[in-house]
């Protein structure tokens, strides 16, 4: 891989999570519905978004929120392509052949949201790219499904910027910057 | 198995949790030093033990920390004995075969602390004992290693009941309660 190892002063990458208490992000790959996730965190990430001039997600991911994301400026994380595909707003780019920094460069987008799943949000932090991490924690145990991240073990250090309860229930919205 | 189906109103069951913010308790099953996790904690974790008098754990948990745990009235599930052997203070219980809030009621101990692993932590979640759940989140994130829980995906709602920073560098303590 041709990533870059030391964090991007200009291009700004930030995670979106929702999981449970147990660290899980959904069932299975193809889960769409996401009925355990609060209305607050829905609110809460769309607002966020505006700021955000490209969104970055894997496969599965677009597949299951295709509609929405092909009105967005969208990179697809995939390993059907070698050279970058474009598809009206959405472009398909393996990280592999593709240096996404230089990507992102030459489309002169600096701020970047990452959705999901658990390897694209592995990848940016394996390469150290990851700044900044949002984590919505729904009050819910699942003891099985996907996992937040996905990737070797490694302890990656991170830092508490703030904590909000954002709703009844006990939703919880955790800020953290990349700390190591 | 036969376990009860609804919680005890007698027993009072409360399961202590350390993990990262992508909710891995620990590296592998035999990992021994827990380097990761913070003096705060720690110090919470014994300052509760106090008021339980029996904790429950799995066999791997039991080995890691066998020393600590033979001082006291430790249950230790496991699939290696058929009928309950006693040990000293430590009981080795199979629950499949014995019925563990039977065996509680026969020792008149009404305060007990879940301390893991995940199929441990999964069985009182399971068979709907476990009444509330602390679970420290350590600022770190490992991609891999051993989830809180382990088993069956189910939607299991809980209640949020407190959230405390507990240092500086951002430890967070929740405290649960079941919901369902």
């Amino acid at each position: 891989m041709k990533q870059k190892q030391k964090p991007s002063h200009k291009i700004h990458f930030v995670a979106f999570i929702v999981a449970s208490i147990d660290g899980r992000i959904s069932k299975n790959k193809e889960s769409k519905v996401k009925n355990w996730t609060s209305l607050e965190d829905w609110k809460f990430f769309q607002d966020s978004l505006v700021k955000y001039n490209v969104v970055i997600v894997g496969y599965n991911t677009y597949k299951i929120a295709e509609t929405n994301l092909k009105k967005r400026n969208t990179i697809v994380f995939t390993s059907r392509v070698v050279k970058p595909k474009i598809i009206g707003s959405v472009v398909f780019l393996n990280p592999k052949y593709s240096n996404i920094l230089d990507f992102l460069k030459s489309t002169k987008r600096k701020n970047v949201a990452i959705l999901g799943g658990p390897k694209v949000y592995n990848f940016f932090l394996e390469h150290k790219m990851l700044d900044e991490l949002y984590v919505t924690i729904e009050p819910y145990i699942f003891s099985d499904g996907v996992p937040m991240f996905s990737g070797k073990f490694r302890e990656v250090r991170l830092s508490l910027q703030s904590v909000k309860k954002i709703n009844k229930k006990g939703t919880l919205l955790l800020k953290y910057k990349y700390a190591n």
